[in-house]
């Protein structure tokens, strides 16, 4: 615990979160950290060895400037996700925007972390998150695998988690545990950065691996509505990074799942999913408060999804939210950016329980010192009722602060 | 100038940009203003009387809560503009999101000003900014406006721009004289707030006059055409408000202008938009840099036009402008941003002549401290090549620093 607030002191405090004292092993995975990037102070590379027969599965930015390891990626995955043997991942530089020279180091990662593996270099993913166009330093990094390789254990997930760090003020992680029938499977997640549709810094990276024995086919379904539920419903200021990815693997070392027992571990992955999400978004940067945005009765889910957005993208309504002003108009605003598929005299809005908008303008019963009241809490619950329909859609945010700027004034120093 | 300096020196800093010293009268048009609404210390209600057998055109909001006064205005409008004799402003309550009460009151307005003009209340368009879901205080506005009637007169532009003000730092204000043919034209205008399509308190307003006489339905094709590259090519942090208006008048009073004086008063008033539109830019909450943003060759102008926009909406290049900071990759993660419409291969930047990006990558004679050496410039000016095609945008922004936080946790105290 000590330990936990003297980071959050010195880097800024992270909203109710902290690191985990504990993630457990899922069989068939190993990790090992180095420092090998640009750090002097921690591990910044990472490999995560995965054992064969598993299944992995990948969701990667929709950014148009994928970087170089998005690309290798998405090739080497492109051969089905059964050959997967391990991964590597750095911080600290992005590998993207690098063109030529960077694709070479992304394949040339590979084959070193390969030789070490003793596997193919298609069999190997690489992931990098920091500064945008920058080279890496390929002598460190490859003096790094080799001692990643060399401290490879099952129990280091969360010296992964610290590894791949950048401006996060504390290394995040999940797990849940299934037992059915007797038997028991385990998932075990890191993440880092702070969203997937709308990540801040440079990139949110996240790995995600199970016990459980699932087909290469339903793996990539599960982590497709997972994603859309979890990642890609957290947003910290809009920006979406060259670099996201999510990697779900499955090794099938606690034998395969069917039925209820599927049904079981689905939902821990998601659960597992949507608790990193809501850490990336509790660790926004300069972050001083979690905003929970409900929608509710548009034309459709995605009407409900845009109306939600519009608040968690909104910079006023961020700022107001940052100082706890009931300046409750520029909620309004915001919905009145989020375009159609509802009926503006229809939409009521909450925050906290305490009423604000009703058919689209000033609530009857608003009452200031109420409405400011749930706005100083750090944890902060916004409903909007958009209509009638059985349409709903959540998304995760955090407020607009000083830190924010001064974070990414500063960065790359 | 000492009055300048010094109230940038209270308020923040507006980048390069002071009040006007004079502003022209125009033929036909007077203003009177007057303290009625939440100010102790100036104006904040403006009256412009618009001589008979002018011709008036309106742009509005595309929010989907336009404040009851832009809903009058538009019904007011809606008889072609040829019958329009005077308009109200307020700055200080937005009257937005305040249903039948603000309806009613909006109406109110437009009624009390007709009996003080001695015309219908149908000939009067109603404007207000600043906090939106406040009722306004309809007896000291009633006071207010007969104090503006009394104190109507000519050269009352500036007393306007100043009536308008909410957050702004300077009051707003340019013009144009056209000569042609011995006659005299002249295009006087106001404005305030930060943007049409992305203003950020409550509200960019622009009241533009000229003694030319134009047709009403010519009008509104030349203010459609302006809007467009001017008020609507400025953003200030993406936030669009619920009362943005740009109101266009011709009273004739210099006599009709046809050919190439048509030409030379409808560039006349291009440039005087686009002159207040930067000023609101410069003026933007916290702006300490103004941006201007070239992007050409891209499919289609629209294409462009996203590029030059995702570049000035992304607050981690925008924060990276603030710090001077030469994080370059974080353009091209937001060029990544904008959309289809151009080749990722073929993108090309350059920030303030210094090269940044060749091909979609970083330009191999990048060279860092030329970089930081423009970026430290107050007017920075990023040029982006898309392709081959001869299509072209431009959008100006400014940066986002510490002060537009400070200044948006405090607007309402």
């Amino acid at each position: 615990m000590a330990n936990i607030f003297r980071t959050a002191a010195i880097y800024g405090m992270a909203v109710n979160l902290r690191a985990p004292d504990f993630l457990p092993p899922v069989r068939g995975v190993r990790w090992g950290a180095a420092r090998a990037i640009k750090s002097k102070k921690r591990d910044d590379l990472a490999v995560m060895e995965i054992a064969a027969g598993s299944t992995v599965a990948g969701v990667f930015t929709q950014n148009r400037f994928p970087a170089p390891p998005v690309a290798v990626c998405r090739e080497h995955l492109a051969a089905g996700g059964e050959n997967i043997r391990g991964l590597v991942v750095n911080s600290g530089i992005a590998n993207a925007g690098t063109l030529g020279r960077g694709l070479r180091d992304a394949r040339k990662s590979c084959k070193l972390l390969a030789e070490l593996l003793r596997c193919r270099a298609r069999d190997i993913l690489p992931f990098s998150t920091g500064v945008i166009m920058e080279y890496l330093p390929m002598e460190n990094y490859a003096a790094g695998l080799r001692r990643c390789a060399q401290n490879l254990a099952a129990d280091n997930w969360l010296a992964a988690a610290r590894a791949i760090m950048t401006t996060d003020t504390v290394a995040k992680g999940a797990f849940r545990t299934v037992r059915i029938g007797g038997r028991e499977f385990t998932v075990t997640g890191i993440a880092k950065g702070s969203g997937m549709i709308h990540p801040n810094m440079a990139t949110m990276l996240a790995f995600v691996a199970t016990d459980a024995g699932v087909s290469a086919r339903r793996l990539a379904a599960w982590q497709k509505q997972t994603a859309a539920e979890t990642f890609n419903a957290a947003s910290v200021d809009g920006d979406t990074s060259t670099n996201d990815s999510f990697l779900l693997a499955a090794t099938g070392l606690g034998g395969a799942c069917r039925g209820a027992a599927a049904e079981k571990v689905r939902a821990a992955i998601l659960e597992t999913c949507a608790e990193l999400a809501e850490a990336i978004v509790r660790d926004g940067e300069g972050a001083t408060k979690l905003i929970t945005i409900h929608a509710a009765g548009a034309d459709s889910r995605a009407a409900c999804r845009r109306a939600a957005e519009a608040i968690a993208r909104s910079p006023l309504v961020k700022t107001a939210l940052a100082a706890g002003d009931a300046n409750v108009g520029r909620f309004l605003m915001a919905l009145g950016n989020a375009g159609g598929g509802f009926e503006p005299r229809r939409v009521c809005m909450k925050i906290g329980g305490a009423p604000v908008i009703k058919n689209g303008g000033l609530h009857p019963r608003y009452d200031e010192a109420k409405t400011a009241a749930a706005l100083a809490k750090t944890e902060i619950t916004i409903s909007i009722t958009l209509g009638g329909s059985p349409h709903a859609a959540a998304v995760k945010t955090c407020d607009l602060t000083h830190r924010y700027i001064e974070i990414n004034s500063d960065y790359r120093s």
